[in-house]
């Protein structure tokens, strides 16, 4: 069994990739399951209805956020609609939408919990208190859980991975919008990467339009941050999964842009 | 022309991997220049007499640093001596130290300049401002200049590469322990990464023993940071350097560890 | 009724001042309820067994600590059977120790809570929603209810004083050492100030030596932090309660130092 | 010789009180310069050309500024023409406008100096530094200065205070919009007092809105930030000097509310 994630849509050009390239992906490694990190998809910052609706069409079986979740106005609309879309589950017991879903795949179902940091972010509850509880919830039902922990700090990234080592299939990083080079299975057989990347722009910063971005780091003034044009790229990674033991096999990274085209 | 640059070293595992991989990675790629960040080197925070001067007996040309440079109190008594040393160049302008230094290859010289980024890390002076100084100093001087720019966030490291962008032969990311998979040539000639990664530990987290970063992120109580015991990894990064241009031709990443053992 | 609060206590200049104007304090103003705020006592770092006896010695009835409960290593060995001795009650449920306290007075109770803010402080439990619980609880046995409220924003620490209005009889803030003059009771009937401010040296930076506070400032360089010495100062709040409805009548902030010297 | 210093003034609220109390302030005190910090008085973000000439109007002889300096987007426009206007002196050195001015009286002059803290606040150049470089600027004029430091922490408040003891006539802290307590002629005879508080609502929250800060607090969700109708409140201080040596003589602060009415 596979899982398939795409990491952080940023904005019109990683929607476009994500339309592109998921079908082609879909066809070329045939994943049970296709998540997607999509907390920046409209314009950088939160997500539509009809582009998580895009998602689903586009193949995905399941839409991640993070810290952005709530930055379209849109999301308080459709959020407890929303079957197929999770928010980090440490953020406060009050906040609409859920943070853990299942997903059906071959008679079995794999859980998959989103999360969100608290280093260099906003405080919110305890991450590592939060998981323990649904994973403890989600091994009820399944031997298949997988985590999107959307942090900041790759302490608290390691930390959570090697926390959650032989206890879920996988463990992968988004936020930082670079993809990591540490794609591992831990000794007790949990997959884990640090941070997927990001699918968006391939020459802004973090997605965003450098001139801003400089003039930011530089003046220290005020800015608009926009979603730069231009050359696109897509950053995700493949999970095998052993079916017998809900244990991961192989973690392989996947970067498609114009210095890594892809290839059916 | 080439560039080896080793990723933070972390303690004795950190170092046993510098003595026992960097004689070969230099027999093997025969770098004309070789650089070590050692910000880590000496139990984990800062570095030794003893520790710089065995870098330097390994086969390193230059020592880089960061944000750990004055944890251990030694530096204090050896650093204004150590001419193949240099530390952040925007901290304040009354630290010991320099923050550049030029390299003898091949009859010309390599300016190497190591700058620290302010986001998510101690106030310090504007990293963009110092460097376009020392640049403009360099230049003067020879073609062929590389960056160490140790910060946490990839907005910032993102940032200072495109800045660079042309004006540079490379600039690598260190800091956060985690290599990235983002090494590339940018548009104008600048090698760049993200984050290099760190040598040391394989197991613990960003190098540190495992148990007391959980007891730390679970409860909050304060806990003694060792550095972990057990396996090691080498990360690094290797630069081809166009000779006339001072421009980059190529980047590769390294990565040393059980996962991804070393051939000859 | 009234309640006599002594802010953070920094060092052995702070418990001489304790030592020498509790007692003073006690008979001139007859408090019914005395509490001290003993984070910083031992060392400007928490606090020892032998310290915190002596706070009972000289007039406390309980002491309340911060972000610096742990830093002395002492306090594991005494916590748990200090019973006059509450921590911020919103650190992680494994901590040991307890953040609320029943302090018996003219035959009723005062409840006593300690919580600790996030903002610019560690990521630890929510203090709205562990407040919620602790007035809940406290509600059923009294009317009385106190809070020191450790936190470093005047927004949280505004925010709690707002939250509680009406709910309980006095929150205090702590952990600046800076005392407020924004003391006064809001419109439902709960007496608040922002800070209380310090007890401790009176020509340090927040207590602590002067040059080691600009050194650090100055150059970013690692100093020790160390308490000055010289002349001292005691800064505390009174709260004059209604016996009937628990609510705060009056709210007065006291001052001791050789600019503000005490009279019997 | 008699300063009149008026904390943040936020929104309508803070500009009422200044068009009704600066004048009978001046009336009543008489000081020889008025100076008011402006930095919330665009709906609590920023100020616009309008309110920079009806602070003139109502009798200020300059405006003040801090980290809301460029949130109202009018400023770009009038700020280099604003001849009374000066902002925080440590911003990056391309930041229009400037962070010293120079006011007449008496036949004498008063620099006067606005810098910004850096710990809980974004990065940009070193205060300490900075004013180094500016007070022996207007040493050279002028025996008396005064310094607007607007910054979060009370450690960096009360270091630069001692910082330009005996160097400068006074140091007042303002951005946490709650007035303190410790005002004091430090030992070298400069005025100092930690933060002067604000001018505007007397029932928010810093100002803004109650619920929709608490809101905040309790859900994490992002939140539109209103100036507070209602009862409102005006902080400020006066600094006595003496006119030979330019140090200060007395520092009184001042507070009009509800609960401290005014008195001609
Ligand atoms: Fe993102
Ligand atoms: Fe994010
Ligand atoms: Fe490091
Ligand atoms: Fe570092
Ligand atoms: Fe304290
Ligand atoms: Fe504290
Ligand atoms: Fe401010
Ligand atoms: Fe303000």
């Amino acid at each position: 069994m596979r899982i398939l994630f795409i990491g952080d849509v940023v904005g019109s050009p990683g929607r476009k990739m994500v339309s592109e390239y998921l079908p082609k992906l879909k066809s070329k490694y045939k994943p049970a399951v296709t998540i997607v990190n999509g907390e920046n998809a409209a314009g950088g910052k939160g997500i539509t209805e009809k582009i998580y609706q895009g998602f689903l069409k586009a193949g995905a079986n399941l839409v991640t956020l993070g810290n952005h979740t709530w930055d379209n106005r849109e999301i308080f609309e459709f959020i407890e609609g929303a079957k197929h879309m999770i928010r980090p589950a440490n953020f406060p017991s009050s906040n609409p939408g859920k943070g853990i879903a299942y997903l059906p795949f071959e008679g079995k179902e794999l859980a998959v919990i989103n999360l969100q940091g608290r280093t260099f972010l906003p405080p919110i509850d305890c991450p590592f208190n939060k998981v323990d509880d649904l994973v403890e919830e989600a091994k009820k039902r399944t031997p298949f859980i997988f985590v999107d922990f959307h942090a900041e700090a790759t302490s608290e990234k390691q930390a959570i991975g090697w926390y959650l080592d032989g206890r879920v299939t996988g463990v992968v990083g988004t936020h930082t919008h670079v993809q990591t080079n540490d794609y591992r299975i831990l000794p007790e057989g949990t997959a884990y990467i640090t941070d997927v990347g990001m699918t968006g722009p391939y020459d802004g910063i973090l997605g965003v339009d450098r001139e801003a971005v400089l003039k930011r780091f530089t003046t220290a003034l005020p800015v608009r941050f926009e979603v730069t044009e231009g050359r696109a790229q897509l950053n995700g990674v493949l999970i095998d999964v052993d079916m017998k033991t809900g244990k991961a096999k192989k973690i392989q990274p996947l970067m498609i842009n114009e210095d890594h085209p892809f290839f059916d």
